[in-house]
């Protein structure tokens, strides 16, 4: 099955304690249709200014990536500033400058109408909202959000809750969704709001999937599942591990046809695949590198490290 | 085989969300006992007051746990005050009081010198060293450590920390102890101080653990292995669930006879096992109810959770 992915693609600059980088790709749709593309078609509606050049738009069409969708609006692309000197697990933003992006109003090509899975990357969910309307044909509906539109735009958020197959966020973003600060309670609260499932990712020590009666279409309510994450003795830029995650897992989906218990658990392995090699370099570097071959094995090396014989 | 255990029998005042408790009984060495009693034969080493009543000895001789190590001496035993309100993964102290521990010289009976495991709680590394001195024929020797000895007792802690064929702490004991950040250098940089292996445990998102070429006596350096938790909607009580772990760790590697890779894996889980059932309620309340098929029941669980197909 093929992915629409909408979200940002942007320039990065950032510091971590590795080094420092000026305006390296990056952005949410681009983390996650590079590790995507090595499972399935990938598709991106996003919008970019005129800095962004031929050679980056060639980081995605060399996997394969259907550019068509990106909209190019004069002005600068949306570029983010940060710094991961205090603490390698949260990023402090010294800017974002929206540029193009504030003005982001997303087109879908007539040839991306037939596309089978959708991922809304954390956007507006007014403009999330609006993507899935434009789909209304899509099989499965995945999507990310963050703190900011979980505190100021709650309102706009829950419509876009109900509609999700699966919301994939982080334990910080669960506890404010859900005013709960047990994990498993605040799981079942952000389920109630809509999504059919929940993966919640806990940086470094991996992540948890949670399912409701409707996860399956089966009306039957599974265990959680919990896949680790691969240990690295160098994270050198942690920028877009969570999208890489969500690539690497909604492209395994997509890649197997249909969405049953054990396709969703393996794809939390990939999710973990595609996040431990994006944090290895600086923004797309790593990704872009990477084969299926390693994939692969990374995935066994995941599997070793986590399942007793 | 056997384990000796030597660290506090005690008691704990404390006050979690789910209430309030005076005097429960506690203590590393007596969770470490009951978690590992339903796997093989334990034997303690400590010490209690006049305080220390029939009833409190009960709830271990009747686990089969070998209390002839628990010295009596003239006065009150350990008294433990703490709340978890502000934090249910870290307790604040509100008063510890040593009374009779303050002087604990561990004197082991003749009767348990044949014991084939050794596990050095949570104690004044100068006894540990002591006890382990004290064993000489033992095949193994597993022990733990906090913050406090490895801050201001370091000189003390590395001739312990080489005796041991596995070391139990948590993340931040690790980065404390090592000077790193990173967890797999931190586990790197804590092996090259003498454990054979390491068991870092992460809280509720489960533990780690890492081999050096030592672990097995085959020269030959393995993968991390990580272990989750069962996520549980209600933790009542977390004081003891890092002793419950060791218990369920040691007791399921003593009841194998030899450490293996898979034995050691196994154990690991077996650890998560029995730390999940000792935060479900009070003190010692759900360690004392459990059953062997529970147990089992949760390991299963713990697997399906765990495992791809």
């Amino acid at each position: 099955m093929s992915i629409l992915v909408v979200g940002s693609v942007a320039f990065d600059s950032l510091e971590t304690p590795s080094g420092k980088r000026e305006r390296v790709l990056g952005g949410a749709a681009t983390h996650f249709a590079l590790a995507a593309s090595f499972f399935t078609d990938v598709r991106v509606v996003g919008v970019v200014g005129e800095d962004f050049l031929p050679e980056h738009e060639r980081v995605l069409t060399s996997k394969g990536v259907d550019t068509t969708g990106i909209e190019r609006a004069p002005g600068k692309s949306f570029h983010w500033t940060g710094t991961y000197l205090r603490d390698l697990n949260e990023a402090d933003t010294i800017a974002t400058d929206l540029n193009v992006f504030a003005e982001f109003a997303p087109k879908i090509p007539a040839s991306y109408e037939d596309s089978d899975c959708l991922f809304l990357a954390n956007i507006d969910p007014m403009l999330q909202a609006r993507v899935r309307a434009q789909m209304p044909n899509v099989k499965l509906v995945a999507g990310d959000t963050m703190n900011y539109w979980i505190g100021a735009h709650r309102e706009n958020l829950l419509p876009v809750l109900r509609e999700l197959d699966a919301l994939l966020i982080n334990d910080n973003e669960a506890k404010m969704l859900s005013g709960e600060s047990n994990g498993l309670r605040a799981a079942e609260k952000v389920m109630e709001l809509g999504p059919k499932s929940l993966i919640v990712k806990h940086g470094e020590y991996g992540s948890t999937a949670y399912f409701s009666e409707r996860s399956f279409g089966d009306g039957v309510k599974r265990l959680p599942f919990r896949a680790p994450t691969v240990p690295l003795a160098d994270v050198v830029d942690p920028t877009g591990a969570g999208d890489s995650f969500a690539g690497g897992f909604y492209g395994y989906v997509a890649s197997q046809g249909s969405l049953t218990p054990e396709v969703f658990r393996t794809a939390l392995f990939y999710g973990s695949v595609m996040g431990s090699f994006a944090v290895e370099r600086f923004g797309t570097e790593r990704l872009q590198e990477t084969t299926r071959q390693e994939i692969d094995a990374r995935f066994a090396h995941l599997k070793e490290m986590s399942h007793l014989s």
